[in-house]
């Protein structure tokens, strides 16, 4: 029985000490290390699989962290993790005090740029790269590992168009394996596999055309091959660019030949690969599939919808659409901006478009929301999935902020539905034509209402635009909640000694505001609590305080929600309770009161 | 002498009446006429100039307004609105009431897609081409006409990407004229010249290689060549691609040989070409220059310095630097997203980066600012040129977001000078190393120090972040400013009969706030008025009465700010009076409490 290296790599460094013709062992040790831990703990098993090979040239041939390394995205980056001294603490990962998902700057030195959002790392590494040659740092090497996904995204095309026309010395490695997290769409997509099948010839393709010293396609599982590839662009000054071609989930099968299921499997059996399937009966829908049945429901009897999503046909349920009326579902790869416009010219020509975006997401394209759609009062109807807390992705994926980007703009109209069957009536309601543009959010996970499919799907009710509702009287102090964090609410109050003083008003509209229930309210009320899954700065309370001002209400207002700092990861329970929104906090809160 | 051609024009039907051979003289009065009125009523002059011929070959060719014609930024949309039922308001450009600088889909049916920001034509044009095909409308025309500076932006990417694997009926046509407002940059840039001087085989070329029919370069001043080829294209299905080269400022030779200048050259002399020159002795410096020499005397100073604009060097006076220390001052061209996440990369290694971003066009690189910059608490200095009402370029360009999109953010630190001594004394200390990146937002046009230049420039004092200044004690208000826009505070107060009541406190940091003051000001005082020039909603008013409910204060609150509505173009003088934080209606306003 051979030795186990990977137990003796504490650092990059240690594993310098290695001669080349060990790394072979160490990338099947480094695979099955986090085979073993991601089936147990949950995380992003797919694409660290697939660069496990690439993780090892790299840290082998460069002298990390001396060497600037960034990862594109870094649902790849758990090999690196573990290869940089962090594979005692790996199985924390994603967990609440733990080691983020992502590459991270505080985390450790190696992670020299934090990541979670795509396409960042060439811009990243370029002004590493030239700040290195301003500083007389002439032999650092600045290298940023990207994803054909991430690549076809805007910024990352701003990236090379920037990079090309300097002498900054930065190497560019494409990991060409035609997926995302869903498969790669676009013509550059097109464009690389023609070149993967010799189909191009290298001398005149667009890289080199923006001016990079281009060299590949090579096989990313080859370490022999790599090295050498590694070793010989090391040597050369200049914009550099390597197109590798890998397999997402490398190294075991069921993730090999089911790439979008094993790129966040859950738990599994880290030797069959079998998935440990949860019944999901009895569980409430998740949001994105009430979004998903709801859309494909609407849109076979009205002609006029379009559904669009970049690049989360999955992560949507935009692909129960897809599949079905494919001709009017559109994913547009990572190109949120692209989306948003594309979105506008449908409606300027009479279409009702379903523009799915991760909330987090959505900061990508906020001109786009404001001059594109908001400007011209075009009805496009946003769908913001994963808004408010997301749990384990942690800081970088929050969808906290969309309130406040959202409310500043006019002819906005924003959404957020209370449970399964607000969400299914505001995208029918939709649907028979707003005169604005409306942004309708709900969260990760699932709903609160097991028989929403069985009983609700399909009875639509038409929503009656910026209308709030009182789901139960008080004497002393009105809850005011914005979206599904209202449950907490509900729940807070069942457990309250005395619950007659607490009343409770849900507020899907955020904007516009019922102005009518809330003058009401300030005048029967003392105290109001306002409560949301966002920010407090400029949300939904302070739209709240905004209208008190002037309206002249003195009431004492008290705002809860994600305070004034960037939540980390953890589980959605865990992080309310930092945030002080989950349920006994609020019991704690209103029976001061 | 020939008869006047262009009087008898009242839209494209009457154009295409003509014969072809009519067509040049069309163009030279179409040039004089613009020539005419922008010259005396200011405008954008050299982009409308470049693409005379094009403009009236594209009407004459295509079925507008049922074809649709969607113009990138709009710059050089003058001819177009001349030939589509505008000619006789057009010499109410920009003025309030009057048709805007910039192709309004609500002024008329002829501007298919609103713009004023660039890159977003492909997107919207294959917005409308699906829509189209989606209705049977299969002969229908959708074109964008799109410059070379416009296309190396990301959302153009985007757009190709998308647009090359559909078969949508979509015609983009590459206006190439090596310039936006500033000379483009990039390898792209270098690419098309390239390909301009035929240094690239046709066959190979990128555009191809994103699955285009591609054709060009042509002339794009030779009439009988773009028709051919126009009507050559039209009878193509699937996207296709004409790159033609033009000159901006066609026409007018110094416009021709001084492009910078006259992108939008003020008044001039119709005949001759030259510019009126105001005197700018006596008057106050541009809040632009006051940047442009700062940043270029502590960059002197400071090696760490470097300066960063998306293709605004002349708009932003970073040019000051770029002249004196180009190997630290960056055009990354029309890139914002890039241009933050550069930013953000050079921070990590130490440096010191002004990143000088136009208000409103931040607004295309929020995610950067939040992911890339905020979340790592990266200390980049933002100088948010254009904030505020910036006037005659209107809704698309005022930058009254920011505050309310920023203050979200957790990390930032947002400050908005008061005058250019403030401005000068920010930018000094922010290079002294603050822990945070800060946002420094600052209006266009002028100050009002005339004797900035002679007496303070230079003269550097470190600001106490997150402090306040009493400007005037009261006894009954309170008006808490912040900006530029205080000096409409003053001069208020100076107004007013009972000026004693009114206290003026200057804001300068609108987080963090100064709470030590705000909680003076709220025991001291009866009624708070804040005032901003920038959006109401989640504003600097909305952080105030976020900390009056946060301490339990009960004063009165005023909040001044624009209004939840799209300020159209005007004078900034007659959109403050729209926005009632004009002088005379703070006078009004003070004199009834």
């Amino acid at each position: 029985m051979k030795s186990n290296l990977l137990s003796n790599i504490f650092n990059p460094a240690d594993l310098r000490e290695l001669n080349e013709a060990q790394l072979p062992q160490v990338a099947q040790e480094l695979r099955q290390f986090i085979i073993d831990i991601v089936s147990v703990k949950e995380g992003h098993l797919g694409a660290s699989l697939g660069v496990i090979e690439l993780t090892i040239a790299l840290h082998y041939v460069f002298n990390t962290p001396e060497d600037l390394l960034v990862w594109d995205v870094g649902h790849q980056a758990y090999g690196h993790k573990i290869l940089t001294e962090r594979r005692e603490n790996f199985h924390t990962n994603r967990q609440i005090g733990g080691i983020s998902g992502f590459p991270k700057r505080s985390e450790s030195i190696y992670d020299t740029f934090g990541v979670g959002h795509s396409s960042t790392s060439i811009s990243a590494a370029l002004g590493m790269a030239i700040a290195s040659k301003l500083k007389g740092e002439t032999s650092k090497q600045h290298i940023a590992v990207i994803g054909d996904a991430s690549i076809a995204s805007g910024m990352a095309f701003e990236g090379l168009n920037h990079a090309g026309v300097t002498d900054a010395n930065i190497l560019v490695i494409l990991n060409d394996n035609a997926i995302g997290i869903d498969p790669s769409v676009g013509a550059l997509k097109k464009y690389l596999t023609a070149v993967k099948n010799g189909k191009n010839p290298k001398q005149n393709n667009i890289i080199k055309s923006l001016n990079f010293d281009y060299s590949g396609p090579i096989d990313g599982h080859d370490i022999p091959t790599l090295i050498k590839e590694l070793n010989r662009l090391k040597k050369i000054k200049g914009p550099k660019f390597l197109h590798i071609v890998t397999t997402k989930g490398k190294g075991l099968q069921q993730a090999e030949e089911n790439q979008v299921v094993y790129h966040a499997p859950g738990k599994f059996d880290a030797s069959t690969g079998e998935i440990h399937l949860k019944s999901d009966e009895n569980l409430p829908p998740k949001y994105q599939d009430v979004f998903g049945l709801t859309i494909l429901d609407l849109a076979k009897k009205n002609e006029k919808i379009i559904g669009i999503t970049p690049a989360m046909p999955s992560g949507s349920s935009l692909k129960f659409m897809m599949d079905e009326i494919p001709e009017r579902a559109f994913d547009v790869g990572i190109a949120e901006q692209h989306a948003v416009t594309l979105a506008a010219g449908m409606a300027t020509q009479g279409m009702l478009v379903y523009c799915n975006i991760y909330s987090t997401f959505l900061q990508r394209a906020y001109d786009q929301v404001v001059h594109d759609v908001a400007l011209q009062n075009l009805p496009v109807i946003f769908c913001l999935d994963r808004a408010g807390l997301v749990g384990e992705d942690g800081a970088t994926h929050h969808g906290v902020f969309d309130i406040a980007y959202l409310r500043a703009i006019p002819n906005m109209i924003i959404y957020a539905p209370l449970n399964e069957i607000a969400l299914q009536n505001i995208l029918y309601t939709a649907q028979l034509g707003l005169d604005h543009p409306i942004a309708i959010r709900y969260p990760r996970g699932r709903g609160v209402l097991p028989n929403w499919l069985a009983e609700h799907f399909g009875n639509y009710e038409t929503v009656k635009i910026g209308q709030s509702k009182c789901l139960k009287k008080g004497t002393q102090t009105a809850v005011l909640s914005t979206g599904t964090i209202g449950k907490n609410v509900t729940q807070a109050i069942a457990e309250l000694a005395n619950r007659d003083a607490v009343g409770h008003y849900d507020f899907p509209f955020i904007k516009p505001l019922d102005t009518h229930t809330l003058k009401e309210i300030f005048s029967d009320y003392k105290h109001i609590i306002t409560i949301e899954d966002g920010v407090i700065n400029g949300g939904f309370g302070s739209a709240v305080l905004e209208f008190a001002a002037v309206n002249n209400f003195t009431n004492k207002v008290t705002i809860l929600g994600v305070p004034d700092t960037f939540i980390e990861h953890g589980t959605v329970a865990q992080l309310q309770q930092l945030c002080k929104i989950d349920v006994k906090s609020l019991v704690n809160l209103f029976s001061n009161h």
